[in-house]
């Protein structure tokens, strides 16, 4: 058959049964996280004024958002959702994808889930199916639609990870699933151009939202092309130069794609964190500060270019897309896990700017786009070397995860306190025998509305 | 200043007393028709699947949509009146943009209008500013966007056509303006290839309603690029193979691209009306009946055949995009205005079919889209010739607005009766003076409703 078919029949396998513990591990970290930082996000300028819009919308509110009081119908939920949970760009990354495949997927199925009553087993095996199809699809467009044209992934694949994912936890049948697919074709944007702008986290919402709107509609009998993806004129021939559809179907090396889902420790584009890896590393071996620093050269893939590669960054949000500027942060020591720190006084702060305007970016052909190498020049003329590749999934699942629930209390913890966050901890790690969604949710709502909320 | 800044300055420039007497009658030309045909496209299966949906998702009720009961949020309104505008593809076309540029901009003003209760000269000034600037960006991205490519101009050019017609009539000021259609570029989405699905006027729908977001954000501070139109892997970049930001500025014959806007009298895509216009004359002319016909050769342009060059539909939505089936019906009297005609009836009717089959499509290189050429040869071996370009614009804007009365008559009476389809044509056509669209909205309701509502 054609791919959007093949596509469909492999996510309709999915079942719970089907998912190996390690992979069902790794879905309760990706739930947690996405969590985590959406909560960390929520009060984020560009947050505020999509809420305040959605909130005018109003509707029944049956879905909520994490961090925030205000529940919403399931497709603004999504929306709303998608776009927090993106604010900081501290959420996981696939690099088949290649994007942010948790952030476009989970706020539909939490949204459908919460309005369904659905239960944990089949938010984790809804999640699973559309992920996998995102990442399928990915190496299928690979290199040319992120790398070459300059499509976001996490807006254009995510529509349909999210629209996969919809469908699955509906429960549509065949034709409804390549239906949905079809539609998820011709909705799905986004346009790596807009990074460093509010509107690279709002691809993460409207594809969400667009994934799920398509999966709702081919479940009512809205009707697509069963080959929208792969006709002549279709979205693989409109948005990628590279089309191998064999790529879809290949196996990953575990079975499964979520098995090499990377998680962010750094509060910055994905793609500043192997640079990040390195300059922390030579200045902890070595005890550096910024004086010591007389050159520095940073070799990447020639792809993270027009990534992140913004020669001098004014505000908190351009400098997660610097390389100059983050490793100029790692070098001299500034956190680059706190929020805190990416902000328009740390762009502009004289001594960083300085040592930014040491680094010299040498960009490579062929590269992973997740590879660094560091050199460094000492003032007293040592140089010192250091490489590292930030897309090696993490080898120890469980280790992973421990790192995780750290990253998560400290971002959850100064804003609800402990009992609340080691309470919506323990939801997620009961994901699997959780019998409705409203449980969480009503864990992730700021401390003060749930307040009002009980008054 | 770049192209982005450019297309904002110049659409916020457009005042009321700045559109002339004969811009204004053809703005109001495009409302009636816009109206008239969602009225008559309202019962279609694709408007009640999202109708249903979005009745579902609720909130306050601010605006409606033409035939239908509901109201609904603003954006909400706008996805569905530009859906249900463009379910019988019966609506305005410009060949600049090229697609249908009323059913995306009109419906997101009018939302608009209706929750703002904004005056009939905003409305119309809106329209201009936003039906100008789609023309202008299509002007400038022709012919590789939606020839070459494939992409859905009506989808994605009106996305933006839409949100600065939002823009405009949110008063936004030009940092905003250039902020909404920051937005829209990367919203924009829809393609050529789900032509004869219930996806092509899902675009519409989505251009609405996603124009209507990206003024709502930006009004609210949301930020993009001022130059995400034509930076390095912009929109531009990114959904053309031709970019000619210079084309973008260049002044229309007229002055104003609405003086080309072309209407629908045939019920299926405008490319298939020159042809349909070449069989009725020669049909009228000699006589003709479908035993006549021995062979029939159609001259078009080579790009109408990834638009509507079906070579054997056999649903009434595929009917209304095969040049073999229209030409056919054409010749055998079967009225194309009509839009109970395309049926599935229609396309399997086995004498149609047989004279369907004696159809030839010979495509010719760099013709225009809207030209054709038809060589009948009776079966007494007379040749008949006849040609038609349905690309030029009517030279009597007064006969244009007769034709459109009697059209949107023809298309409203059977359903509304002749006093309230009298009355609605009445405010519209004192459109510049009405106070608030809320009198245009009272009338496009269903009778039943009118009904319910009043009791």
């Amino acid at each position: 058959m054609g791919l959007q078919i093949d596509l469909a029949r492999l996510s309709r396998a999915v079942t719970y049964a089907g998912i190996p513990d390690e992979i069902r591990t790794i879905v309760r970290q990706c739930v947690l996280d996405t969590i985590g930082v959406a909560i960390a996000g929520a009060d984020d300028p560009l947050v505020r004024i999509l809420a305040a819009e959605l909130a005018e919308q109003g509707g029944p509110g049956v879905a909520g958002v994490p961090g925030l009081a205000l529940r919403l119908p399931a497709r603004n939920s999504a929306l709303l959702h998608g776009t927090v949970g993106h604010a900081l760009d501290y959420d996981d990354v696939n690099m088949s994808m290649p994007g942010h495949p948790s952030v476009a997927i989970l706020p539909a199925v939490l949204a459908l889930a919460e309005e369904r009553h659905a239960d944990g087993k089949s938010i984790i095996t809804a999640f699973a199916a559309g992920y996998e199809l995102a990442c399928r699809l990915g190496r299928a467009l690979a290199p040319g639609h992120y790398d070459g044209i300059g499509f976001h992934a996490t807006g254009t694949i995510g529509t349909f990870g999210a629209a996969a994912a919809c469908a699955h936890l509906m429960g549509l049948n065949e034709q409804q699933t390549v239906n949905a697919l079809g539609i998820a074709a011709t909705e799905a944007a986004g346009l790596k151009s807009l990074f460093g702008t509010m509107c690279k986290p709002l691809h993460a919402g409207r594809a969400a939202e667009a994934g799920l709107l398509a999966a709702r509609l081919a479940a009512r009998g809205f009707t697509a092309r069963p080959d929208a993806i792969e006709c002549k004129q279709g979205f693989a021939a409109t948005h990628s130069p590279d089309f191998h559809p064999e790529a879809a179907m290949a196996t990953p090396p575990s079975g499964w794609y979520l098995r090499e889902n990377l998680f962010k420790y750094h509060a910055a584009c994905y793609l500043t964190h192997a640079p990040i890896e390195t300059a922390r590393r030579l200045r902890a071996l070595h005890n550096l500060t910024s004086d010591d620093i007389a050159a520095v050269t940073l070799r990447v893939d020639q792809a993270t270019d027009r990534v992140c590669n913004i020669q001098s960054p004014t505000t908190g949000l351009e400098a997660k897309f610097s390389h100059r500027l983050t490793t100029a942060m790692a070098l001299a020591g500034i956190p680059t896990d706190a929020l805190s720190t990416f902000t328009a006084e740390t762009a502009n702060n004289p001594d960083l700017m300085a040592l930014r305007d040491r680094v010299v970016i040498d960009l490579q052909h062929g590269w992973p786009h997740t590879r660094a190498e560091l050199d460094l020049r000492l003032k007293d003329q040592t140089t010192l070397h250091a490489t590292h590749d930030s897309g090696i999934p993490a080898p120890d699942v469980t280790a992973q995860g421990q790192r995780l629930e750290a990253k998560f209390r400290a971002l959850v913890t100064p804003l609800f306190g402990e009992a609340q966050t080691s309470a919506l901890m323990a939801a997620i790690a009961a994901l699997d025998t959780l019998p409705d969604p409203s449980a969480i949710a009503a864990l992730w709502l700021p401390p003060a509305a749930e307040r009002v909320a009980a008054e």
